[in-house]
């Protein structure tokens, strides 16, 4: 699938249930995407390590989780303030 | 530091303020360890990034911390029943 815009096979992990973002990756793999990238920063981490070890377990048991990445970003509170938060990114690769 | 067995290099992340794992990390680096394995298990994975990250950017910026594995852990609840939780393993070389 050449044609599909990198950032396309992103699923940035929020606030919502696990298995929204969960079902969001098996979609993308399920549309052709062979590699998805399961993002989040902050408490969102912890549920991006669970959608990625439910995906694997559950969903597609040959997928691949070992390509992990930690960083640090800043971002603007509401107030204007900058706020440094942890990010991880996951490559679920098929 | 051959004589270390190897589990007195793991840091184990729970509930307690970050900087006192940010501090265990940085005491055993300086006590020779050369590496040092930054556990944790459901919500606390992402203060187990925190920990590196803030290790990483504030006190050891030529360390490394590009060795993580992710997994399910199996364990049970005061009921007895079985939980599965996400786990991280962050591998902190200087």
């Amino acid at each position: 699938m050449a044609e599909l815009k990198s950032n396309e096979n992103i699923v940035f992990v929020g606030q919502k249930g696990t298995m929204s973002y969960v079902l969001a990756v098996v979609t993308q793999m399920n549309q052709g995407a062979s590699e998805v990238l399961v993002k989040a920063r902050g408490k969102a981490i912890s549920r991006a390590v669970d959608v990625a070890e439910i995906v694997k377990n559950k969903f597609m048991t040959t997928a691949n989780t070992d390509s992990i990445k930690i960083s640090t970003e800043e971002i603007s509170t509401d107030e204007g303030n900058p706020l440094k938060l942890s990010a991880i990114e996951i490559k679920i690769i098929k």
